[in-house]
Protein backbone atom coordinates (compact mmCIF):
# COMPACT_ATOMS: atom_id res chain seq x y z
CA UNK A 1 0.00 0.00 0.00
CA UNK A 2 3.00 2.04 -0.45
CA UNK A 3 2.90 4.62 -3.10
CA UNK A 4 3.43 8.28 -3.80
CA UNK A 5 0.13 8.89 -5.48
CA UNK A 6 -0.59 11.58 -2.76
CA UNK A 7 1.89 14.69 -2.57
CA UNK A 8 1.25 17.15 0.44
CA UNK A 9 1.73 20.67 -0.77
CA UNK A 10 2.40 22.77 2.11
CA UNK A 11 -0.04 25.76 2.23
CA UNK A 12 2.59 27.84 4.36
CA UNK A 13 4.57 27.99 6.77
CA UNK A 14 5.03 28.62 11.19
CA UNK A 15 6.73 31.66 12.44
CA UNK A 16 7.24 31.21 15.76
CA UNK A 17 10.10 31.87 18.65
CA UNK A 18 10.81 28.26 18.96
CA UNK A 19 13.24 27.27 17.09
CA UNK A 20 14.55 24.30 18.96
CA UNK A 21 12.63 20.90 18.69
CA UNK A 22 14.64 19.59 21.57
CA UNK A 23 13.50 22.51 23.96
CA UNK A 24 9.87 22.82 21.90
CA UNK A 25 7.00 21.34 24.39
CA UNK A 26 5.36 17.95 23.55
CA UNK A 27 1.93 19.83 23.30
CA UNK A 28 0.63 23.25 22.79
CA UNK A 29 -0.79 22.97 26.84
CA UNK A 30 2.05 22.63 27.92
CA UNK A 31 3.30 26.62 27.21
CA UNK A 32 3.81 27.21 24.04
CA UNK A 33 3.99 30.73 23.07
CA UNK A 34 1.81 32.44 20.19
CA UNK A 35 3.13 32.03 16.98
CA UNK A 36 1.75 32.96 13.15
CA UNK A 37 0.61 30.79 10.81
CA UNK A 38 2.05 32.70 7.02
CA UNK A 39 -0.10 31.42 4.03
CA UNK A 40 0.85 32.08 0.38
CA UNK A 41 -0.98 34.67 -1.54
CA UNK A 42 -2.34 31.69 -3.47
CA UNK A 43 -4.63 31.00 -0.07
CA UNK A 44 -5.99 34.12 0.90
CA UNK A 45 -9.83 32.92 -0.78
CA UNK A 46 -9.23 29.72 1.38
CA UNK A 47 -8.61 31.93 4.77
CA UNK A 48 -12.29 33.77 3.85
CA UNK A 49 -14.30 33.51 7.52
CA UNK A 50 -11.49 32.70 9.66
CA UNK A 51 -12.17 34.57 12.66
CA UNK A 52 -10.65 35.51 15.93
CA UNK A 53 -11.31 33.97 18.59
CA UNK A 54 -12.12 30.29 16.72
CA UNK A 55 -10.77 27.15 18.07
CA UNK A 56 -8.85 25.31 15.62
CA UNK A 57 -6.72 22.54 14.02
CA UNK A 58 -3.60 23.19 12.53
CA UNK A 59 -1.89 20.13 10.79
CA UNK A 60 1.73 20.22 10.09
CA UNK A 61 4.14 18.11 8.14
CA UNK A 62 6.90 17.67 10.50
CA UNK A 63 9.71 17.61 8.74
CA UNK A 64 12.33 16.40 11.03
CA UNK A 65 10.65 13.51 12.11
CA UNK A 66 11.30 9.81 11.15
CA UNK A 67 9.08 7.87 9.20
CA UNK A 68 10.64 4.34 9.62
CA UNK A 69 10.31 4.68 13.34
CA UNK A 70 7.10 2.43 14.17
CA UNK A 71 7.34 1.99 18.39
CA UNK A 72 8.79 4.40 20.99
CA UNK A 73 9.37 5.10 24.42
CA UNK A 74 6.12 7.55 24.92
CA UNK A 75 7.37 11.27 25.50
CA UNK A 76 10.91 10.21 24.94
CA UNK A 77 11.05 8.44 29.01
CA UNK A 78 13.18 5.25 28.62
CA UNK A 79 11.45 4.25 31.74
CA UNK A 80 8.41 3.86 29.83
CA UNK A 81 7.51 0.91 27.97
CA UNK A 82 7.82 0.99 24.19
CA UNK A 83 4.53 1.56 22.16
CA UNK A 84 3.60 1.70 18.86
CA UNK A 85 3.46 5.14 17.13
CA UNK A 86 -0.18 4.85 16.43
CA UNK A 87 -1.10 4.67 20.18
CA UNK A 88 1.45 7.79 20.57
CA UNK A 89 1.59 11.31 19.74
CA UNK A 90 5.09 10.77 18.93
CA UNK A 91 6.39 12.96 16.05
CA UNK A 92 7.92 9.62 14.33
CA UNK A 93 5.17 7.80 12.50
CA UNK A 94 4.82 6.59 9.07
CA UNK A 95 3.21 9.94 7.67
CA UNK A 96 4.46 12.39 10.06
CA UNK A 97 1.69 15.19 9.86
CA UNK A 98 1.14 17.33 13.43
CA UNK A 99 -1.85 17.97 14.45
CA UNK A 100 -2.19 20.98 17.16
CA UNK A 101 -5.29 22.86 18.34
CA UNK A 102 -4.85 26.40 18.70
CA UNK A 103 -6.76 29.69 19.72
CA UNK A 104 -7.19 32.12 16.60
CA UNK A 105 -6.25 35.72 17.82
CA UNK A 106 -5.98 37.31 14.79
CA UNK A 107 -5.93 37.74 11.11
CA UNK A 108 -4.43 40.33 9.21
CA UNK A 109 -4.37 38.87 5.51
CA UNK A 110 -2.38 35.77 5.14
CA UNK A 111 -1.23 35.67 8.44
CA UNK A 112 -2.76 34.08 10.99
CA UNK A 113 -1.99 34.92 14.81
CA UNK A 114 -2.43 31.98 17.36
CA UNK A 115 -2.09 30.85 20.94
CA UNK A 116 -0.38 27.54 22.12
CA UNK A 117 1.43 26.20 19.16
CA UNK A 118 4.21 23.76 19.56
CA UNK A 119 5.34 23.67 16.41
CA UNK A 120 8.95 25.13 15.81
CA UNK A 121 9.52 27.58 13.14
CA UNK A 122 9.30 27.29 9.50
CA UNK A 123 7.43 24.22 10.00
CA UNK A 124 5.30 23.57 6.94
CA UNK A 125 1.90 24.05 7.35
CA UNK A 126 -0.83 21.41 5.34
CA UNK A 127 -3.98 22.41 6.49
CA UNK A 128 -6.28 24.72 9.00
CA UNK A 129 -9.94 23.40 10.09
CA UNK A 130 -12.07 24.96 12.41
CA UNK A 131 -13.47 22.50 15.79
CA UNK A 132 -16.18 21.18 15.27
CA UNK A 133 -18.57 20.91 18.24
CA UNK A 134 -18.40 17.51 19.02
CA UNK A 135 -14.82 17.65 19.72
CA UNK A 136 -14.45 20.48 21.83
CA UNK B 1 5.65 27.15 -1.55
CA UNK B 2 4.34 23.95 -3.61
CA UNK B 3 6.47 20.73 -4.23
CA UNK B 4 6.01 17.48 -4.23
CA UNK B 5 8.36 16.66 -1.64
CA UNK B 6 6.24 15.67 1.33
CA UNK B 7 4.38 12.27 -0.26
CA UNK B 8 2.03 10.33 1.73
CA UNK B 9 2.01 6.94 1.99
CA UNK B 10 -1.30 4.98 3.05
CA UNK B 11 -1.19 2.84 5.91
CA UNK B 12 -4.18 0.97 5.39
CA UNK B 13 -7.95 1.33 4.01
CA UNK B 14 -11.41 1.34 5.42
CA UNK B 15 -13.31 -1.17 4.93
CA UNK B 16 -17.09 0.04 6.05
CA UNK B 17 -20.40 -0.19 4.81
CA UNK B 18 -20.96 3.12 3.33
CA UNK B 19 -20.20 3.46 -0.53
CA UNK B 20 -21.69 6.12 -1.72
CA UNK B 21 -19.98 9.70 -0.95
CA UNK B 22 -23.04 11.84 -1.79
CA UNK B 23 -24.87 9.33 0.79
CA UNK B 24 -22.58 9.54 3.91
CA UNK B 25 -22.89 11.47 6.82
CA UNK B 26 -20.86 14.54 6.96
CA UNK B 27 -19.37 14.15 10.34
CA UNK B 28 -19.15 10.88 12.49
CA UNK B 29 -21.58 12.27 15.19
CA UNK B 30 -24.29 11.95 12.33
CA UNK B 31 -25.08 8.13 12.60
CA UNK B 32 -21.82 6.81 10.89
CA UNK B 33 -22.19 3.14 11.15
CA UNK B 34 -19.18 0.99 12.46
CA UNK B 35 -16.60 0.34 10.10
CA UNK B 36 -13.08 -1.38 10.21
CA UNK B 37 -9.54 0.14 9.60
CA UNK B 38 -7.12 -2.53 8.00
CA UNK B 39 -3.75 -1.62 8.07
CA UNK B 40 -0.87 -3.51 5.97
CA UNK B 41 0.76 -6.29 7.88
CA UNK B 42 4.32 -3.85 7.99
CA UNK B 43 2.84 -1.42 10.03
CA UNK B 44 1.26 -4.26 12.90
CA UNK B 45 4.16 -2.93 15.27
CA UNK B 46 2.82 0.34 15.12
CA UNK B 47 -0.43 -0.81 16.53
CA UNK B 48 1.04 -2.23 20.18
CA UNK B 49 -1.04 0.02 22.99
CA UNK B 50 -3.71 0.36 20.55
CA UNK B 51 -6.59 -0.67 23.06
CA UNK B 52 -10.47 -1.02 22.65
CA UNK B 53 -12.56 1.73 24.54
CA UNK B 54 -9.72 4.55 23.70
CA UNK B 55 -10.83 7.38 21.69
CA UNK B 56 -8.48 8.21 18.75
CA UNK B 57 -8.19 10.39 15.98
CA UNK B 58 -7.90 8.45 12.12
CA UNK B 59 -6.52 10.90 9.80
CA UNK B 60 -7.48 9.40 5.67
CA UNK B 61 -6.87 10.75 2.11
CA UNK B 62 -10.22 12.01 0.68
CA UNK B 63 -9.31 10.68 -2.46
CA UNK B 64 -12.31 12.15 -4.02
CA UNK B 65 -11.76 15.46 -3.04
CA UNK B 66 -11.25 18.29 -4.57
CA UNK B 67 -7.47 20.57 -4.55
CA UNK B 68 -7.91 23.54 -6.14
CA UNK B 69 -11.19 24.70 -4.40
CA UNK B 70 -10.75 27.43 -2.02
CA UNK B 71 -13.78 28.42 -1.19
CA UNK B 72 -17.33 26.41 -0.63
CA UNK B 73 -21.05 26.92 0.05
CA UNK B 74 -20.69 25.50 3.87
CA UNK B 75 -22.32 21.22 3.87
CA UNK B 76 -23.16 22.14 0.33
CA UNK B 77 -26.05 24.63 1.00
CA UNK B 78 -26.06 27.14 -1.12
CA UNK B 79 -28.28 29.34 0.66
CA UNK B 80 -25.27 29.58 2.82
CA UNK B 81 -22.43 32.35 1.48
CA UNK B 82 -19.47 31.05 0.29
CA UNK B 83 -17.05 30.45 2.97
CA UNK B 84 -12.97 29.95 2.52
CA UNK B 85 -12.13 26.03 3.21
CA UNK B 86 -9.99 26.76 5.92
CA UNK B 87 -13.08 27.69 7.92
CA UNK B 88 -15.12 24.65 6.81
CA UNK B 89 -14.62 21.07 7.44
CA UNK B 90 -15.23 20.40 3.77
CA UNK B 91 -13.33 17.73 2.00
CA UNK B 92 -12.60 20.12 -1.03
CA UNK B 93 -9.18 21.81 0.20
CA UNK B 94 -5.66 22.25 -1.09
CA UNK B 95 -4.47 18.96 1.09
CA UNK B 96 -7.38 16.90 1.79
CA UNK B 97 -6.53 15.00 4.99
CA UNK B 98 -9.67 13.82 6.48
CA UNK B 99 -9.76 13.93 10.31
CA UNK B 100 -12.14 11.73 12.44
CA UNK B 101 -12.44 10.92 15.86
CA UNK B 102 -13.68 6.88 16.62
CA UNK B 103 -13.98 4.94 19.50
CA UNK B 104 -11.96 2.07 19.10
CA UNK B 105 -13.94 -1.19 19.79
CA UNK B 106 -11.83 -3.79 18.80
CA UNK B 107 -8.29 -4.86 17.74
CA UNK B 108 -7.52 -8.33 16.03
CA UNK B 109 -3.89 -7.74 14.67
CA UNK B 110 -3.48 -5.40 11.46
CA UNK B 111 -7.96 -5.08 12.05
CA UNK B 112 -9.37 -2.26 13.99
CA UNK B 113 -13.06 -1.87 14.71
CA UNK B 114 -13.87 1.85 15.49
CA UNK B 115 -17.73 3.61 16.06
CA UNK B 116 -18.38 6.56 14.35
CA UNK B 117 -15.88 6.98 11.34
CA UNK B 118 -17.95 8.26 8.09
CA UNK B 119 -15.29 7.76 5.40
CA UNK B 120 -16.67 5.41 2.54
CA UNK B 121 -15.43 2.38 2.19
CA UNK B 122 -12.00 2.18 0.52
CA UNK B 123 -10.55 5.54 1.99
CA UNK B 124 -7.08 5.34 2.35
CA UNK B 125 -6.03 5.80 6.01
CA UNK B 126 -2.81 7.85 6.72
CA UNK B 127 -2.83 8.11 10.25
CA UNK B 128 -3.94 6.57 13.94
CA UNK B 129 -3.34 9.01 17.10
CA UNK B 130 -4.53 9.17 20.34
CA UNK B 131 -6.73 11.72 21.60
CA UNK B 132 -4.84 14.11 24.43
CA UNK B 133 -7.14 15.18 27.40
CA UNK B 134 -7.02 18.57 25.78
CA UNK B 135 -9.14 17.66 23.27
CA UNK B 136 -11.26 15.37 24.87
Amino acid sequence: MSDDRYPLHPVGRVESPLTDPGAAPKQGDEGAPEAWLVFAEAYAPALDGVRPGADALVLTWLDRARRDVLAVHPRGDESRPRTGVFATRSPHRPNPVGLHRVRILQVDGVRVRVADLEAVDGTPVLDLKPVLDGER
